[in-house]
């Protein structure tokens, strides 16, 4: 797909650029490795898609904003992994960083990431300032305090939980990001937009609950039984797995329905559509899945 | 000083806005731990100091810039003291942040400073788009991959250090960001200003040495036989103490003799006077400093 080579073909420009000389060699190649292959980039392809619905006006500005997405949530991951975190030996089938090149280098790669993502739009201000004014704050609120990543991840060291504001953080707020600044970029109204994130990152919160639970993790690539050896609320603990499937399906139908009326709303239709069998495979709706054991470490996605 | 109060004030808006509701509570107190009471607030001093010479035509942009760049410095100390990097018991005559709320709670406020630098900024792109645009890449350069605080400090985890590289990153790379962006934040030249930064940050780093080297840490508050212990090559290992000395002085006059002529170039040389006084004290040059044991973990300042 075209958006798919627009992703890889930026963030290649962007780490490229990050590790050159004087880099230190292992860190440039750690934050290659951070990024490279990456998952499924459901995020910056949630952020093209939004662009392209609003007529895609700004190429290179939905570029960087979908890139300075991934780039968080890439960061979120290393970090995710650290043994102070999840403590989780393999991503993607491959040694987690810290694994790879050490917790010092793991933490510095969730750093570099975190700054290559303000520096990719900020290299845009003088030609858009207004759009990357935007940009840059709703990329602030999704990473950082008070309802960003870093507060998502800060609920699990808190002996008691706002378990809504927990998973929005953690979670629906960068997917929220994603699709607004994709608004903001195409040339849209981020507002009308701000749900279809919120919506899908709501859905990929549950599926990543349902995957823990049932051990599913192959299509997620997330690991599995973190949440309960956390003791981490989760939709699962709530609702059982069926009423979690229903939740899912509900989210979904809700982020289809919120899409704005505009030229372009097949392409995340699309991606919704897509994330729907992504996010549920046949096996779970059918019961059909089988647990693995609690002290699976595996992360295959 | 009229500077310190406005950096206070600053620093306190934009730490209240990140930790009010809905941040986790122990995230909340540990950014406010990380920042208050800080040290010496040298690097937001220059920034503003070199505002004022460019006569700080927009205050409002030299205090954002001025607390981004200490929001910075502060994320640096609290993943400097983390046990895979330094290992650090205390900071100011406190625990560290990571000894009081934990490695995770610590590593997450590393990175809601990085975000809240750049978010301080990015609120001011509306009203000074070119100014804000060159102050986010001075502070990305300074704080990421290739040459900044995250190259630096990835520098000690290399097999073969290029030092001169390790050390412009580490410490340097700061100070050049603060005289820069207070210089375009005051309608100035950052080209003309950068090199007082850059002297003053590479005399800094000297002073850093000999203190860790004599156990003189009093005055900096920074951790004692560090870079001893953790075979990080320093300015005393290659010029001795006498001679590090000579080279402090050394980068302290190039830096006086750096400035730029403007009409308020008193404030930066007055700046660069106390730094003289604070980073070279007289029993040191007098060889009257008692050394204190290698085991020392002390931090004071």
């Amino acid at each position: 797909m075209e958006s798919d080579l627009r992703i890889e073909a930026a963030l290649e420009q962007v780490v490229a650029k990050t590790t050159a000389s004087p880099c230190p060699e292992h860190l440039a190649e750690a934050i290659r490795y951070a990024v490279f292959p990456g998952g499924g980039r459901v995020r910056p392809g949630l952020c093209l898609a939004v662009a392209k619905a609003c007529s895609d006006g700004e190429p290179a500005l939905a570029d960087a904003a979908a890139v300075a997405v991934e780039l968080l949530h890439c960061a979120s991951l290393v970090q995710d992994d650290l043994p102070c975190f999840d403590d989780a030996p393999l991503r993607r089938g491959q040694p987690s960083v810290h694994k790879r090149f050490g917790e010092a280098v793991a933490i510095l790669v969730g750093d570099a990431l975190i700054v290559m993502a303000f520096n990719v739009v900020a290299a845009r201000v003088d030609s858009h300032p207004g759009a990357c004014a935007k940009i840059l704050r709703a990329l602030a609120e999704a990473a950082g305090a008070p309802a960003g990543i870093a507060a998502g991840q800060a609920w699990e060291s808190e002996p008691s939980v706002d378990v809504a504001a927990y998973h929005h953080a953690k979670t629906a707020a960068l997917f929220e990001a994603a699709a607004m600044t994709g608004a903001i970029a195409g040339g849209g109204d981020p507002a009308a937009w701000r749900h279809v994130g919120i919506l899908l990152g709501a859905a990929y919160q549950v599926a990543d609950d349902l995957a823990d639970a049932t051990g599913e993790s192959a299509t997620l690539g997330k690991p599995v039984h973190q949440d309960g050896n956390n003791s981490r609320p989760t939709m699962v603990e709530s609702l059982g797995i069926e009423g979690a499937i229903r939740r899912l399906d509900q989210l979904l139908d809700q982020a289809m329905q919120s899409i704005p009326k505009c030229v372009g709303r097949g392409n995340v239709e699309y991606l919704l559509r897509v994330s729907a069998e992504r996010l549920c495979p046949p096996k779970l709706r059918t019961g059909e899945f089988t647990p693995k054991s609690a002290d699976s470490t595996e992360r295959t996605g």
